[in-house]
């Protein structure tokens, strides 16, 4: 299953409001097909996995990332597909929550004799989705946080000083991830610092939307000659109401789009913020820190799922720490963990969120 | 939750027909209480942190590894003691499968208006107490996998040589893995060579009872002076009808309890092994190897979880390797992944056996 998560990953950006879906076909203890949902309208990873085994398929365990369809949408049912394939048993970690599905696939995989197991891993299989899970189940707005840190949990060597935290396995990880929402969050700070692009490039296939760069500006102080415009990419400043008008009207002139949210002694107030970009269609939103706006985000509550990368270079006394005290642990509960070249992911979830997620899953799939 | 399954398995060996648990109160992002369920009788994990944490847990979180019980058992109902304390939330995995539970403290938690969020890394939750959770839902015997590797997927450097392939930590762990099953199955092979004292001599808090020793050995040729007539513990031989009738003559007036099982090709029957210890009791099972004896059990799908620890050294060519062939994937999911000491620990599922009880867990809480 880890190994059809890291195929599905691949079409990340690619298929619109598909899930991205991996599979494999595994016989004798060996992998005889694999595929991955390459982009809407092309072939489910279940049929592409099937046809590269052919014939090594009929006996084989199929692992797909998702529930298999029953109904016809752009392309034909993967249920016919894979009865007809031979194969003895489907494995697969949760209900498909799209209205279509819900239980029908593996309802026509048992009538059919294919023998079905549900329910390994979901977890780390539902996190990966959140959006498209979320989405389905009548969820309005996902936000996911990341974060990178060193051994130490570090996120910079010194306050104002731009480090590489991770090495280039995780920034590939994070594009993937960046593809799979709407909206990439950041504070000024890390405009200030970083000057981060926020974009997709290490994607080997390219991506069909680029996710809108979102900045938490509560004084307007974002430059004008900024990468996105340099890119000619649209991006949104979010400020306060008190935020001096002539560089409001500076940053509206340049391109950018200017929302306002109320502003709190802790920053600019985290729900005003998610409720602005509902409202322009922005419903699965990336928040890339730094520090502040990851905890802003964090205390609020309002967050969905948090992943956390980890590098085995330590940093050092003088760094910026991303714990504000020495004890303080993370409000979320840890459902993944996997290396990503040397450095390690940690897939955390917000147990609050979590529950209510799995109980409309439970109810949807009865 | 990771702080809470650590504290749980400290009571592993001691808490009777009762479940580990562990449980930790979290105020601000600080750990304010922590406790586990110490002996059968005793207090449970709940109320020994909230007793720590004291006024400080009026607001908290508690993360708890088990449904809290609201029945009056040997200790009085966990739930009137939570509310008592003023505890804002209360985050647990999965309902508690004991029918006097199944709900019903999740239930009076949230009608005294405590907060409640349950679904979060239960996969590896259930999988700490897997037998309990088994055997409370109605299934006869539990199965787990045991083995150690090098980074290179060796059990030894050589053919018919001992070699530590982990450290005392995983050691320690190990014990206490033996501490929550009836019975530890090793193959006459491992007896002959490493001479296996398989007991949890390493947990500080002593045991209540070891697991009984249990070889696989088609032929009798387990030593008659060995480890655990020394030490006077029962063991059990398991040998094929064919085996040399002298031997186990010997074997039986030296003391060990003597099975017959029928003999494969590929070593004794597992079903027919696992029958025969399951006649006396003995229903949560730990295979703690060698190889063929870790893959007759895997092979059969006639196990439930496993676990897999990797060191970070490796073995080099000449080694014994646990895979068959050089792209074999062990045939479970991988649902958990700890350090322990410098090593790592996997744990894996047979998503059969899971899925048969996720739908029964899911059905006991309706």
């Amino acid at each position: 299953m880890a190994r059809a998560r890291d195929l599905a990953r691949r079409g990340a950006g690619r298929t619109g409001t598909n899930p991205i879906v991996g599979a494999v076909v595994v016989r004798d203890g060996r992998e005889v097909g694999a595929g991955f949902h390459r982009r809407l309208g092309d072939a489910h990873a279940e049929v592409m996995a099937l046809d590269q085994a052919g014939e090594a398929a009929r006996g084989a365990t199929l692992y797909v990332t998702l529930e298999p369809c029953s109904h016809h949408g752009r392309t034909p049912p993967c249920v016919d597909r894979i009865v007809e394939s031979g194969v003895a048993r489907v494995v697969f970690p949760a209900i498909d929550p799209d209205p279509r599905v819900r239980g029908r696939g593996w309802k026509a995989l048992r009538d059919a004799d294919v023998r079905v197991d549900v329910g390994c891993a979901a977890d780390a299989a539902i996190l990966d989705a959140l959006g498209f899970y979320r989405d389905r189940l009548g969820f309005a707005t996902t936000v996911t946080l990341k974060m990178a840190v060193s051994d130490d949990g570090m996120v910079a060597r010194a306050p104002g000083q731009r480090d590489d935290v991770t090495g280039e396995a995780v920034r590939t990880d994070v594009h993937a991830l960046r593809a799979l929402h709407d909206a990439v969050v950041v504070g000024i700070e890390t405009v200030l610092i970083d000057r981060p692009r926020l974009d997709c490039r290490l994607l080997p296939g390219g991506v069909d939307r680029e996710p809108v760069p979102v900045v938490l500006d509560t004084h307007a102080r974002t430059p004008i000659d900024n990468e996105w415009v340099r890119a000619g990419r649209a991006y949104i400043v979010v400020c306060a109401r008190e935020a001096d008008g002539a560089r409001v009207e500076a940053l509206v002139r340049a391109g950018a789009r200017v929302f306002v949210a109320p502003a709190t002694a802790r920053g600019l107030d985290v729900a005003g913020v998610l409720n602005a970009l509902a409202a322009v269609g922005l419903t699965r939103v990336l928040v890339e820190g730094g520090p502040r706006v990851f905890w802003s985000f964090a205390d609020s509550g309002l967050w969905d799922a948090a992943w956390l990368y980890r590098s085995n270079v330590a940093f050092g006394g003088r760094g910026v720490r991303l714990f504000r005290h020495d004890d303080e642990r993370f409000p979320g509960c840890v459902v993944d963990e996997q290396p990503i070249g040397s450095e390690r992911r940690f897939g955390f979830v917000n147990e609050a969120s979590w529950s209510l997620l799995a109980s409309a899953l439970a109810r949807a799939g009865d």
